[in-house]
Parts: structure tokens; C-alpha cells; sequence
């Protein structure tokens, strides 16, 4: 049962599609019923695996979490038009809609909970960072320092601290008051 | 073994102490190891009561949470001088040290981790309501609708982004530049 070991193609393809089947499981299961739902049983039972073999591939639930993370793939992003403001309220609305479909909120919270363990700090970071680049890209053309630190938390924060802190998202209004008032006074 | 049902003082007493204990080991033990480790075994072998004890007060995971969130009592605030930028800035720098000193992140990610049961989302409504309510207050002398919406949210975005996406907290300047960009933007 160590994979890697054996040299049929059958046997690589098999494991191929038993990591995906348990990673994508292991996400819907983050996203659908929290973090603290996700757990080898849970996960065995959901995806029709025996927790032995989970165990075998994914021994902690730190794996489990892991393996979850890389099943979310790319952030959906807005494409952008050239129009700044255009472009951030589009990408807002983006992260908004990723945060209803995706449960975005939910994949946040996990990984900041799991982030005691260095490894998962880094793939937060990593997940994070990837995440903000098209907004820091945006407002790094003229905004810097200080001034453009404060201004990717602050766009970030607009859909974030609703969803995290009461569980629900800002109108659209609300998207476009924070993108006047990062554009004049920044500006 | 059910309180409340005896009437000797003493009894009453000890029931009231084994409570504070209790929800005080219960926070204590969710923003030093985190909400995964806030289970019945653990607080009963720091706090040295039985398990049997927690089980009975607090029969699941979710009693002991709500516990905890009842010992952290009241958000610390910075007393307000009047000037509307320092103000802002003052609320802001004691929100990062209580981030810092209370584990604040830990706190808020476990709320939106427990906010699938119903009570534990007014808990958690309730509490970031109350620590929100004087940069209501402050922003609400000059703003309204969505533009107040858009501007507490992104005010506590400057603290609670970096500190929940990354696990650090932004420089004075950068604090300063986000309630220059709200003063200015939002004027």
C-alpha cells in the first residue's frame, strides 16, 4: 500500500484518482460543514474509502487539511478592463460571489486556525497571497508604502470582516463606497 | 450533581468557582492552542477537574465555547480625546494589541467556525457588534449608509486582514495611512 513503490501504470492511476476523490472530498467537507467536520471518518465515510487508507495517505488531519487546500485550485478573478475602478469593484464582486460559492469564509478560518503548524502558515501565506495579487497589481500603480499596505487590507476587509465577523457580505453599495474612498483618498 | 438544585451556600459557591475556572481555562486554552484544542479532555486536565465534571456543566464542545467567549469580557477601548484622527487611530492600535495580547484572531476564527449552530452566531453577532461600536460611533458623526458600511469594515479590515490572512499585524503607518484614507476619502 505504498505508493510510489510499484511500477504498474494501473496501480499510479488507481492512487492518482484516490488523491483526488479524497482531496476534492476533503474540501467540499471543509466548505460544507466546517473545519471541525473535517476528520478522517468523515472524510472515509463521504467518499467511500476505508479510514485505513486515508490514514495510510494522509496520516494527520493537518494532511487532510493540506490536500483540501490544494483541491481549491485558482481563485476566481475579474478580468480586468483597464477601468480602475471598474476593475476593483469587479474584483470585489468576485471575491463576494467566491465567498457564497466557494465558502471562501470557511477556507479562511480553517487555515488561520490550522496556522500553529509552520507548514500550514506557509500555505495559507502562499494561498493568501496569490489570492490579493490582482488587487496589489491594481493599486500598486499608484499607490505604494504605507498607503498601498493599508489599502489592500482595507479592500480586502470590505468583503471579508462582514463574512467572517456576522456571516454575511456587503451590497454591491457598499463594495463601490469602499472603492471611491480607497480611489479619492489615496489618490 | 445538578446545580441549583441544592440550597446550601457552600455548595453554590463552589459551583459558581468551578464556573469561572472553567470558562477562564476554556479561553485560555482556545487562544493558546487554538479552538481544535478546546475539547473536554483538555480543559479538565488543565483546569484539574474531571471530565465527568465538564460533561455535566457543559455537555458539548459547543457549551465549552461559549463559555470561554463569556471570560473575555469586555473588548478594550481607547479612551477618546475628541480628535476624530487620533481617535481612530487610538481604537485601531488597541484592536492590533488585543490581537496581540488576547489572541483576538483566534477568538474570531473560532466564532465563524462554531457560527453553523444558530446560538453561537448570536454569540458572535453580539460580541463583534459590541467591539465595533465605537468606530460606529465615531464614523457615524460624519457618515451614513453605505459609505459608514464600507468604512467600518474597512477599518477593521487594516487590523484584522493581515492578522487573519497572514498572522501578523500592520505598522503604526500603516494604521495611519487607513484613517487618512477614510478622513479623506470619505470627507
Amino acid at each position: 500500500m505504498t505508493p510510489g513503490h510499484r511500477t504498474e501504470p494501473a496501480e499510479d492511476s488507481r492512487v492518482t484518482r484516490t488523491r483526488a476523490d479524497v482531496a476534492r472530498t476533503a474540501l467540499d467537507v471543509l466548505t460544507r460543514e466546517g473545519s471541525d467536520a473535517l476528520t478522517h471518518a468523515r472524510v472515509a465515510e463521504i467518499a467511500g474509502y476505508s479510514k485505513t487508507t486515508l490514514y495510510t495517505h494522509w496520516p494527520s488531519r493537518f494532511d487532510l487539511i493540506a490536500t483540501a487546500l490544494d483541491a481549491l485550485g485558482e481563485m476566481p478573478h475579474h478580468p480586468r478592463t483597464g477601468d480602475i475602478r471598474a476593475d476593483l469593484v469587479g474584483e470585489l464582486k468576485t471575491f463576494r460571489q467566491a465567498v457564497l460559492d466557494l465558502r471562501l469564509d470557511r477556507v479562511l478560518t480553517a487555515m488561520a486556525q490550522w496556522a500553529t503548524v509552520e507548514t500550514m502558515s506557509e500555505i495559507r501565506d502562499a494561498i493568501n497571497t496569490n489570492a490579493q495579487r490582482p488587487i496589489r497589481t491594481m493599486l500598486g500603480e499608484f499607490l505604494e508604502g504605507a498607503q498601498l499596505e493599508a489599502a489592500i487590507s482595507m479592500l480586502a476587509g470590505v468583503v471579508a470582516c462582514p463574512s467572517l465577523m456576522f456571516g454575511t457580505v456587503p451590497d454591491d453599495d457598499v463594495i463601490e463606497a469602499a472603492v471611491d474612498v480607497v480611489l479619492k483618498g489615496a489618490g
